[in-house]
């Protein structure tokens, strides 16, 4: 195996771009509009130079990015360049893409956690998301940033901040959409579709959670719960799943924001949420989970009332002061 | 009277105010991010350069702005200059500050609409927040924009724009905002509290409507009624209410989103919120009503079901082709 190298610039990934003629460019699983929006960017610039080029991943892209595929022709080729944009980790190509774990030439990506399992690896953790590290290669590359590639990286550099609204954004971030705005991006549709359009089934969820809603320690923790059968009966999507574990800790006053969420096999996925002095990380690594300050996860095996209780009482050292 | 006159640059505006000792800055009634904002900004711009300065309103500064207010000290003076931001009739000056409807000096805001009521207006409708002229004005000022001013600044440009969600967004906002996080503002935490946090009453309120919407032709059209009962028995702000109407649109295949809020002497206040191909103001103008094309307003004084009908009956034509 040759020894992975970091690449020195911008340049040097531009210039490997353009010396080949067949780039097939890998997505991950689970697709967000970041690595979607990275991939179809490079896509539509490497047809600007003749090249062949196609967009793959291990799950279909979803109904919503649908936009990104306008002018999208899929062709057969054999690939003399394999890219990977937005992937961390060989293990998040997939099922259908992990054939393709040891011989991924280049990983362009944002996540500092990135695995540098390809041969050449740039990796910006500055930036807020792939789209904004692949807007600049694009103009390394001497592409033209039309309106159809502006789309592309606006809806990853606005997916991934939640509309330029969390921390990772920085002025870069800004002042890429501002480039692309002037472009002449459907920024405002984009963003309808992205942050203000629900599934009934989502609406479904939100209401019944609302109903079952529970607070504890002077309404400073708040629980909700998505058990199997509202699953079931609403169709609600996974991804869809993920976006209402944020509404408890929305509530005004509420610390820690907690989301129960019934696997198929029993027992609950945990999602905890914090606002300010509570460490969600710690919280849950104490149930043997982890993640970050703010937004962490761990697995409870028990039926709800005990899961209820394991987590107070966990929470309890916290709120007793 | 004076002719009113409009003035032919930031620079003009900026003289103006430096030849002064005294200020009095008016933000005007039911106080949002970019009144509060671009007032508090002036305020602490005028404080640099040794000025006596207040910033007044006729309705109670929102708890959720209070950060604003960090560096603020009330004092007496006799104003020898009154300013106004982001309003654009003398009639939103409100009760309290309707004496100044007549002694405006000089008005800074972005709405086209804007009256020119103020001896000296600058008014850019192109701005998508009064805040994004008073960083431009701050400037030319040669105020320094220090942490505090950029977290005024910023609000205004957020509060405004929906989180550079909605289409008065440009590329000028992207990079104003891009200048203040590069000052330190903390967007962030702004970020969290006025986007992704709610009031209890707010959620029983949500739970509510949503236990009872109601679905017409198709699912393409969504209603949903807040009741005078409702409002009491939560104690939901009538800001908050504002942030409710916008609901029902965004459930995924609806065209139509309504909301009926129940005015305190019976009938209905009705907003209606379309997508793509209904015109919500041609709606609202059969009623008595108006607004914008993708937002409109009017009252229906009839009971509950009445009013329901008197919408479907208005709305028919655009589903029956």
């Amino acid at each position: 195996m040759v020894h992975n190298m970091v690449a020195e610039s911008l340049n040097q990934v531009a210039k490997a771009l353009l010396q080949r003629q067949s780039i097939l460019i890998l997505t991950h699983k689970n697709p967000d509009g970041d690595t979607l929006g990275s991939g179809f960017a490079l896509y539509y610039a490497l047809k600007q130079f003749g090249k062949n080029a196609a967009v793959i991943c291990s799950d279909q892209f979803p109904e919503k990015y649908a936009y990104m595929l306008k002018g999208y022709t899929e062709e057969e080729f054999e690939p003399d360049l394999v890219v990977a944009v937005d992937i961390a980790d060989p293990q998040l190509l997939g099922g259908k893409l992990s054939c393709y774990a040891d011989s991924v030439d280049i990983c362009i990506d944002h996540h500092i956690s990135n695995q540098h399992y390809a041969a050449l690896s740039y990796v910006d953790g500055g930036a807020a998301a792939t789209c904004e590290i692949m807007a600049s290669l694009l103009e390394e590359m001497g592409a033209d940033i039309d309106r159809t590639i502006a789309n592309c990286l606006y809806t990853g550099l606005a997916t991934d901040t939640g509309c330029f609204k969390f921390s990772n954004t920085t002025a870069g971030t800004h002042r890429a959409a501002a480039d692309l705005i002037e472009i002449g991006c459907d920024y405002e549709v984009i963003n309808r579709e992205m942050f203000d359009t629900k599934s009934r089934g989502r609406i479904m969820v939100e209401r019944e959670v609302l109903d079952q809603i529970g607070f504890y320690f002077r309404n400073q923790v708040a629980v909700i719960v998505i058990s199997q059968e509202l699953v079931h009966a609403t169709g609600i999507e996974p991804t869809e799943i993920d976006g209402i574990t944020g509404l408890p800790r929305q509530i005004e006053g509420v610390e820690v924001g907690i989301t129960l969420r019934e696997k198929e096999s029993g027992g609950y996925k945990v999602s905890v949420r914090t606002c300010r002095f509570v460490d969600a990380s710690e919280v849950c690594q104490k149930l043997g989970g982890g993640g970050h300050q703010r937004a962490a996860g761990c697995v409870v095996d028990a039926p709800l009332e005990e899961a209820k209780q394991t987590l107070i009482d966990v929470l309890e050292p916290y709120f007793l002061k």
